[in-house]
């Protein structure tokens, strides 16, 4: 058999992929907290010495609040695009795995950014692991409504979500470009960036009705 | 669409975000045991040196003890406000994850107060995030109240349940200010306050019949 | 209200407090493995020098492969008392709370003993803790059987059962007291007692009737 | 009760049993980037010294993403063959929970190939690792076609398919052998073994007559 086109094969029940996405997605989310490190003392007892190296500790709370939000937000819109389908090949399970690849790799950068946040690098690696989360997204997004959207559903689709979705690439890379000139544009650039699609995108009026109220509301 | 309403709209099922969170307490109840490190010892076959060093890990394992049963109580209390919601909508969501964002955040707070147990910020600083956290955890009580509750159970709630709930917020609160003085006494607090809705509300019994038994015993 | 008979109260699903205990074991067996660190090499090519200081490790890897087993076998019984509940009330709730508290501290005293493993109160302690587990695990198998017992299953139910789970704690003790004398009668005693129950009890043969085939396979 | 005849025994549901093991292939996956440490930098704001450091630990980054696929591989393949299950008795519960001990382990290895990728020890223990964890999937999957198949699947099987699956345990040992030689080919082979299998093969055409489209899809 090709090897291309056993991808397409399989029609797995979506409830264990959930199951091992939302896993990883609790238990990135998570994790992102063991990079705050408790601060060495050397006056164990000293208010004044811990509230200065807390204050140190900013950077990594920040980095680590945003992060928080982007992968909450991927979290929010996986389980929407997961709505769409109507059951899962290997394809969609491996490009699913993928995504998730990148998204367990989240800490790493955040560590990073939060560890350097005055270093051009550390801000704009953040910034490309994020377009690229988004990319990965994008392509699963597509590969569910070419080839196993629910046909109820098919409708409802903006015809040019995937294009919108760039937004967020393109956001994340003008951070990317900024951090070499100014590492606090690009943290605003990353705090805001996700408020695109903060929530996912509404189902389409269809021309000549519109859609119902129970559409828009209809149950993932 | 103006931004706010558009939190209004979804209607998603309640499972994968209750997947999503179970993972998320799991993790964090999980994850606080790391900051119990194995002391260092010299000689390593001596029980005595062994025996020392555990004792100076008490304030950690009291720390751990202390969180663990604050964030099975929240645990428990999530279970019961999301058993109250009708369905969830995107605020909900969001609202849940800024929730599970401090749920998360417990453990560092925890380790803190664990390694500076005679530090007056290190162990007010506890306090601060559990009182934070019990705040959120009411914003998003009140949300689900007023917005997404089932119509069968809106009768049987207590009107004043959130403001009973601002219990555990002053009491955390007075713990915050008592560490400047005794943090044996916001120790002590911080035990005792989770002791308030150590299992949530019962329903209120409505005028003219009380709460028939079945009711009292409805299933989550 | 009494303080104690509100824990009587609640008619909680299964289901959630099942998500949010297989989380707890699968955290917890899967962190026993980050307590074995990759060893410090002065050269960093060397196979030798790796293979010597993989052979110093060999207590951790038994320490970890112990604990696996053990939590293993918590879960499975846990999976077949829980199987046994109607429902839960707050009482199971927290019982259950405070025993997965104590399987998430089994890291602790296993990284102990991994690294000690000629330290008798290193070795000694991990039969503490597995003993105070499993009898934290009587106190719910007995509150179930006692308080939540489906009514078709509590014929079945060996009278016997609770007194006979306590050879798993005399057994850890008595590791728990070889551990002053011999480490490695101690290693022995905790690999073998996870033997007793490794699967949960079968249903009890009804005097003047025997359990029929069906009874013996009912489902969980 | 002789002691091996009492794992025939139980007829568990396989769900708990799947989120349990989602759970640890979760986490699994999501630790395995936490071998990936930010470098110390002498000075912070370098970008240069920090792209150095970075360069150094791809042989780290090669590891995360040949494991990551490795285990993901494992995750689709072990629900390919608990879908073939009718139910689970207690020895295939003790049989996937050997499985998942080594699943558990794999953050191991991979961290130790990635610290040192050009000790032959290091590489080789690797794909030790795999092929024996490739053997334990092997021994569930044969002892789920033996003793738990659903009725309506056993036609389908492949009466080769475990003769088969050896193609990667021996795939792996060549690897394990090729580390003392050229590491390189070693991380070669270990990329390219996933790709047997990379999705679950697929249902054998009966003769006489062939498998039917529907049962190409059958969900598992």
């Amino acid at each position: 058999m090709h090897f291309l086109t056993r991808f397409k094969r399989g029609e797995l029940r979506l409830n264990r992929i959930e199951a091992f996405s939302d896993g990883v997605f609790a238990i990135v989310v998570t994790l992102l907290v063991l990079e705050l490190k408790v601060p060495q003392l050397h006056d164990h007892a000293s208010a004044s010495e811990l509230g200065e190296q807390l204050l140190e500790l900013l950077p990594k709370f920040l980095s680590w609040l945003i992060s928080f939000i982007i992968v909450c937000k991927f979290w929010l819109n996986h389980h929407h695009i997961l709505g769409l389908a109507h059951h899962a090949n290997y394809g969609m399970v491996w490009l699913n795995a993928i995504f998730l690849m990148f998204q367990s790799f989240v800490p790493f950068p955040t560590a990073m950014m939060g560890e350097y946040p005055s270093n051009p690098l550390a801000v704009s690696m953040f910034g490309v692991v994020m377009a690229f989360n988004t990319l990965l997204f994008i392509v699963l997004h597509a590969y569910i409504l070419r080839n196993l959207i629910k046909p109820e559903l098919a409708d409802q689709q903006d015809p040019r979500i995937i294009l919108k979705s760039f937004v967020g690439v393109v956001s994340y890379s003008i951070g990317v470009a900024a951090a070499w000139f100014s590492v606090h544009v690009a943290f605003l650039l990353y705090m805001l960036t996700p408020l695109f699609f903060i929530v996912p995108p509404p189902p389409r009026r269809v021309a000549g009705g519109g859609v119902s109220d129970a559409a828009e509301t209809t149950r993932l």
